[in-house]
Formats: structure tokens, sequence, C-alpha cells
């Protein structure tokens, strides 16, 4: 984790700037979207990369997500916690998940070298969000 | 990263037992609840603890949690991964959140060692899930 970049206060979690928030959020391997299907509130893990300051990521043709509703509001968020420490800190980008179905568009998005761990040859469907905002937390806890 | 209880398989992401997913969400000190307000998803990275096979964690008076209807269904998920190795695990815990009233009750979840990393004396409400379900999956690549 870094933390040269914030302000320390250790009453409770730092507000992370729009700049940080992108930083991280490019940074790391591995997010968790949040989305609602019937209702309900659905979980996934997935591998993505930031294309500009949007979200985008691999999905397989059977996704409960791509069920949904076109431009269905979700969350997406990446963090990173050290339990030892007792501090971590949380990226979440809100926004409207929609498939890209532009055949050029896939193309390009194939080239930003997100590789999803798991069944790879079978995530073949590309989502994008538009962040309607992204924010970011931040709890240290002096030494 | 335990992954000597589960079989190996290259091909996907592994399914993981309920006692498997009980005994890593047990022990992850960090999750990450999901819930519906408004119609959107929200996201909220929490310290949370078991309670027989129920999850709670504590919030504060404001919370949008608190805010939602009572019995509202959320998720709540536990992870770990390796970024090098590319692989990682998921365990998520769908179930109805509610508050906790009973005071006799709230006393005895003071006891169960639960301790918000950020602003803990603020939090001085309880939450709890009753579970519908539990599921995890694994993804492990060959060396």
């Amino acid at each position: 984790m870094t933390s040269q970049s914030v302000p320390l206060d250790h009453s409770g979690p730092l507000v992370l700037s729009s700049a940080e928030c992108l930083e991280r959020f490019g940074r790391a391997p591995l997010g968790r979207i949040a989305f609602v299907a019937n209702g309900d509130p659905i979980f996934l893990p997935v591998n993505h990369k930031l294309d500009g300051d949007e979200v985008v990521f691999r999905t397989n043709a059977g996704s409960k997500l791509l069920a949904a509703d076109t431009d269905s509001s979700v969350a997406f968020e990446v963090d990173g916690f050290d339990a030892e420490l007792r501090s971590g800190w949380s990226v979440v980008v809100r926004g409207a998940a929609s498939t890209v179905q532009d055949s050029q568009e896939v193309a390009r998005l194939h080239t930003l070298g997100v590789m999803p761990w798991a069944q790879a040859s079978v995530r073949t469907h590309w989502v994008r969000i538009r962040p309607y905002g992204i924010t970011g937390r931040q709890v240290v806890h002096p030494h």
C-alpha cells in the first residue's frame, strides 16, 4: 500500500483524491463488481483494466450481468489492506454497465491486455462501465 | 491461500464446499457488503465475524444500510488472491440483513471481538445477515 500521497489523520477514514483513486484503480489486477439482478445484489470478482476513465472487463455469454438491463447501475470496487496494521483502502466506481457491441471497438479492447484468470477462452463478451463517479477512502492507524 | 482441501482442476474455477466457504469466511478479517439503496448497488468494506452461520458487523447511525429496508437482501464477500500466480478465491454469502435491537443480544455481540479498523467509537449499531446460502469458487493455475 502507498500512503505517501494522502494526508494522515488517525481519527477515521481519509478521502482519496480522484487522481489517487484512478491510479489505484488502474494498478489493481482484480476488482469486484456488484449489480442488481431481480432485486438482489450480485457479486463477481473480475480482472479489469481502465480504458481512459472507463472500466472494462470480459465476461461469458451466460453471465447474469449480461442478462441485466442495458446501462444497469453497477458498483465496481478495488481495495487493498494489511490485516496486521488494521489498515486499508477501498476505491469504488459507480456507473452504468453496458456490453460492447461494435466489432472494431471489441478488437481494440482485446489489445488492452485484459486477461481473466479463469476461463479466459469463454469470456468473449466485453462490458464497459461509464462512471458516474469515483470515490476512495483509506484507513491508517498510528504505529 | 490454502488449496490443499480442494481438488485441483486447471480448466476453470473450482467450487468450494460449504464447510470450506465457512472456514474462509470466518478467517477473513475484512469483507465487503453490497446492498441496494434506491435501486443502485452500494459497496462497503467492513470488519466482520461469523456468529454461528450468520455474519455480524458494526456500523454507524448514519449508514445507508440502516436506511435500507429491514431484511433487505444483501451479498457479503470475502476473497484472497495472488496476482503473481493469477490465482484466487472468493466466497459470497447472500442473505437478509437486519439491525440487532435486543440489548442483551447487542451485549453478547460486543464480546465477539468485532473491531472496526475505522471509527470504531461511532459504529455502535449491529447488523446481522441471516444467510440464504454461501457459495465459493477458487481459481488455481498449473505451475
